[in-house]
């Protein structure tokens, strides 16, 4: 039995895997880029209008004389009016400014007489309301680095200097094989020994809040050989996480049916609370997660290692971490890592009742995992503790 | 022009429905409950093994003599064995305990001598490693109330005491409408006087982070007759977001076709920067968010104000807020609130650079928006200030 560093540490160390894939960039938002992006283009285009006003050639103005109006330049309009000296153009917000003009009087600051506008402005300078070619992104220019989380303004940045696809750390695919002969599916009729079967519900809820589907998800008896069936269909996924049947009992198939599978078991147990049975095992490429069949110990473990073994796949950090302060004393046993059911405030992070490893309803409500350390005993009040955010 | 106190209270007074719908719970993570859930059957529905190992009579045990093993029950198997005084049954954990029995043994407390056990154990009492039948949840209990998120581990929850269906409340349905006449979408050669379009982008990102899809999206020409039929179209939606054309020059349609298309304009104009044109109105119960066509306006009014509208909508609130100390001073105009792409460490939030509406560089990598009063001129190294999370 490992410690619940040893675990992380192993798991870390054999989800090291780079699968990249390209991706039309409207498709991409929650990826994080694999390669850099350099601008294509200069952006803004070209020498753009930042006001609705008047375009000029400051360097030609004498700073008094009255100014002709010889056109009109719409936003996205073909611009093909010739200025010259003493002249100017109705330009409007984010039109392209005329060749021999370099400066924008907002229409404010102008009095117009007929076909002349008279300036009033007396701070203006050449380049006022123009918004440079170039001045945000220039051609060939590093726009956004690898290892860049592609959030809505990044997308839209890259939207915005052209780009239609982007290379991105893939996300990976995901089975999950529920086992177990007592689990009927809700909606039905609860039969003699059976229990509603939650576990699927949950890691399929789970994975979305990462915006992963699994590839299957297979509900299978307790039976060795329809496990191994089950196994041997699902390990070409990047991940495969089975829930039950993974402790030492005589009905608990799991980790002799994934050793048949030709899967190197890593690890087998932790020194935690719940979740002590949890498997860790490769094959080839593909990881695989075991977790104990109690639908809170289940989910622990999907929170506590599975989602940061996916974050190190995508190269994300899905999960925040606080430390708050205990509003009382708790005291647990020496020897195993304690996750609890915990509730955050903006002073303090409430242990939860109800944390045995078969009851939801404490999970149902708490918005973090605390961990308490395997050594420790007591801990008092007002002790910061780490509080894993689940919601 | 009206203060961002007051937009907000404005749109948080015209965003008040209450929209419910049923869906399949296997469907519903990250809704918000509509309706409380009572708990259809007892969980567990039967006195469960915690362990696996021997059940007992342990009121018809005399605490030493040894026991006869007459049977086996795993997991989801009918359970029709009888037990008798100085009689036991092997089981295994989630196994429902035959009727006169009231106590399981672990099979680590125990010495077996072929179809006897003797137990070890001097510390065992009634009901030990017993999950008596309704110990998570009763028949006809509150599971859970009106208002909780359904996160993974309450879906888990409803899953496990046979629910199927949950009422929760709807997200609203949004059509989006992008306007310019400048606008020519990326992966295409860039034309005179164009630039890429980029605010579809950025919204569609933006309610994917929501786990919205958007009814429909339109780019449209700014051609008033254009923007009418778009936006009788969509009018149907719970929300309509339009982008560009919003400001009050000779081409921006949006107000006055909203006016003509019978929207009531519930404000136009923020005392904010960037953002100032935004528009907010309302038809019947539709509501229509025009946000300016530059697009670090456009996302940052997104962030501001469409979010916590959606959030009105859903009952949830999707954004943190933190609050941090600059590491540097700030100066900014009084009479404008300011809204600065801003990156989060441990102890502080710094100020981006290129803050310019039109410049998306510096949010693409920024991870929250700072929001600095309107009337406040000086900032200084060390005041904190609000942040408003984006990644």
């Amino acid at each position: 039995m490992i410690s619940v560093t040893e675990a992380r540490k192993l798991i870390a160390e054999n989800c090291n895997r780079e699968k990249t894939e390209s991706r039309l960039l409207s498709k991409s938002q929650g990826y994080v880029l694999a390669k850099p992006v350099f601008s294509p283009v200069d952006t803004p285009p070209f020498h753009q209008s930042a006001m609705d006003g008047y375009a000029l050639s400051f360097e030609n103005w004498d700073g008094k004389s009255d100014l002709e109006i010889v056109g009109e330049i719409q936003a996205g309009s073909k611009n093909v009016i010739e200025i010259k000296p003493l002249q100017a153009a109705r330009i409007f917000t984010g039109a392209a400014l005329p060749a021999a003009t370099d400066t924008v009087v907002m229409q404010e600051h102008v009095t117009k007489n007929g076909n002349q506008i008279h300036i009033n402005n007396t701070q203006l300078v050449k380049g006022t309301n123009v918004r440079s070619r170039g001045s945000q992104t220039r051609t060939s220019e590093l726009a956004l680095d690898k290892g860049q989380l592609l959030a809505p303004p990044a997308i839209s940045f890259l939207a915005g200097i052209g780009i239609e696809k982007v290379d991105v750390f893939s996300k990976p695919s995901i089975s999950i094989i529920v086992t177990g002969k007592e689990l009927i599916q809700p909606g039905n009729e609860i039969a003699e020994g059976k229990i509603y079967e939650s576990n699927s519900f949950g890691l399929i809820a789970g994975l979305k809040v990462l915006d992963i589907t699994p590839t299957s998800v297979e509900i299978v008896d307790d039976v060795e050989a329809e496990i191994v069936n089950a196994i041997n269909r699902q390990l070409n996924s990047d991940m495969l996480i089975l829930t039950g049947g993974v402790s030492v009992g005589d009905y608990d198939f799991v980790p002799k049916t994934l050793e048949r599978c030709g899967v190197k078991n890593i690890f087998h147990k932790i020194k935690q609370k719940p979740g002590k049975p949890f498997y860790f095992g490769k094959r080839n490429e593909s990881l695989v997660f075991g977790l104990p069949g109690n639908p809170a110990s289940a989910l622990t473990c999907f929170y506590e290692y599975i989602i940061p073994a996916i974050g190190n796949f995508t190269k994300k950090q899905y999960q925040r971490k606080l430390k708050l302060p205990l509003p009382n004393d708790f005291k647990k046993k020496a020897g195993l890592t304690y996750f609890l059911k915990g509730k955050t405030n903006d002073e303090e992070v409430i242990i939860l009742n109800n944390q045995e490893s078969y009851m939801m309803n404490s999970f149902a409500i708490a918005d973090c995992l605390i961990e308490l350390e395997e050594e420790k005993e007591h801990f008092m009040k007002g002790e910061m503790v780490n509080a894993l955010m689940i919601s």
